[in-house]
């Protein structure tokens, strides 16, 4: 900040992965040592170790524009701020909740020192989980629409089939929105071979992660909630078997003319 | 292995990310102090810092699906091996490589313990260096005509285009292959905004790191080698203006009913 009078802060947008230590960056870590305030959903929050000078706040509150505000606020007090984020907070995270209240707040807010920390996305741990379903062009769609109409979510369904791209399903279902999936699924068998690779990947490498191979004519999309991520293949997506283990999914790098 | 005479090898597939040790994982780390082979292409094995008891199997061989099957037959011998893959091998890397070799190769390879271990991607970095471009849904398409023909590269850019998907180009040019990115370019020019936002970010994480800020009307598709990462914008994508800074680059959550 230019203003020699105003104090120095900076704000972290922090990537904590999808759950174990094993899976946060240095650099993620780093800037957690180096905060005065943590800002997150409680859960997230509660995934850092508590550290004496730290003052966390924690909010049960699903708005995420509220969050961003009170951490540039913070920031813009000279304080050095971490907004922690599950997975990859460009993935669907925090890093556009942030720059949405910064583009809609005050102009000095746009001095503030600002750096977004990436880490490893659900969907990422999720495929190396079950082999290599992204080994091809992917898509990543949110099926959550508190921010945009269905309709959009249909169409960008229909078009990541015109295009066969695996695609990966971020926010299927939660308490309030059971319904979204049921939906995908309605449709994508409508728009993919029912024998299609399916994936329900919930809470990847934490003590609770559950695995689920089918297919999108077998898939029972009620498996999906908060903390599932689903893949669903292109056409090109196939299982290897193996003996004695769950077989692995794999999107090949070719895609033979022959289509 | 089941069979008690058989030796315990192993194989991990490793992702060094994109570049710094800050952004290696933990895990990875772990994994890298384990093995008793390293294979790779040269760059990413030269990351590595040497260890007494290694072998290094450094290649240039651009045959990735050559190295998968090297490490497979070490592993099947009883070695610790290490694939190791820029970025997130998940993500047009190795992963693929090492299941395709797998799902071809000998009955006896199905039996080797295989893990695969995520990594940050090109895409996440690139995205945290200019801000929150992947706000929204996205695609990732590999301008790479070596495994695909160039009409599925099209008709991915075309239906990720009619979906509006924000799109992240991987291997959009090599000495080899220059016209892709060229033709890609061209197509995209037809099919969004000219005023779309560009990014052009070379290197991230690493010494000579360049990012270039355009739009699609404005672009050098030139810009772009073997190292950069190439993210066009959504119509919702915009810029947010920040004194003495580079903009950041916006694809916000929510998208208005009112296209």
């Amino acid at each position: 900040m230019s203003d020699a009078g105003s104090p120095a802060g900076k704000l972290y947008v922090i990537g904590l992965g999808p759950g174990p230590a094993s899976w946060l960056t240095p650099e993620a870590s780093e800037a957690l040592a180096a905060v005065t305030d943590l800002v997150g959903y409680f859960s997230y929050v509660e995934r850092v170790a508590p550290r004496e000078g730290v003052t966390i706040h924690g909010s049960d509150n699903r708005v995420e524009i509220d969050r961003a505000r009170h951490a540039l606020e913070l920031a813009e007090a000279g304080r050095v701020v971490g907004v922690v984020s599950g997975g990859d907070p460009g993935v669907f995270a925090m890093a556009a909740a942030v720059l949405e209240a910064l583009e809609s707040g005050p102009e000095a807010w746009r001095g503030i020192d600002i750096e977004i920390l990436p880490g490893v996305s659900a969907m990422q741990a999720a495929a190396a989980r079950i082999g290599a379903p992204l080994g091809g062009d992917f898509c990543a769609v949110s099926l959550s629409d508190n921010l945009k109409p269905w309709s959009i979510i249909a169409r960008r369904l229909e078009a990541a089939s015109v295009g066969d791209f695996v695609v990966a399903l971020y926010n299927p279902a939660s308490r309030a929105r059971p319904r979204q999936i049921h939906d995908a699924f309605a449709l994508l068998r409508k728009l993919r071979p029912h024998s299609t690779p399916v994936a329900f990947a919930r809470a990847v490498g934490r003590p609770d992660e559950r695995i689920v191979l089918t297919t999108l004519g077998e898939a029972d999309p009620g498996l999906a909630d908060m903390s599932t991520l689903v893949i669903v293949g292109a056409t090109t997506t196939r299982l290897i078997a193996r003996p004695g283990r769950n077989p692995f999914v794999l999107t090949p790098r070719s895609y033979g003319a022959g289509r």
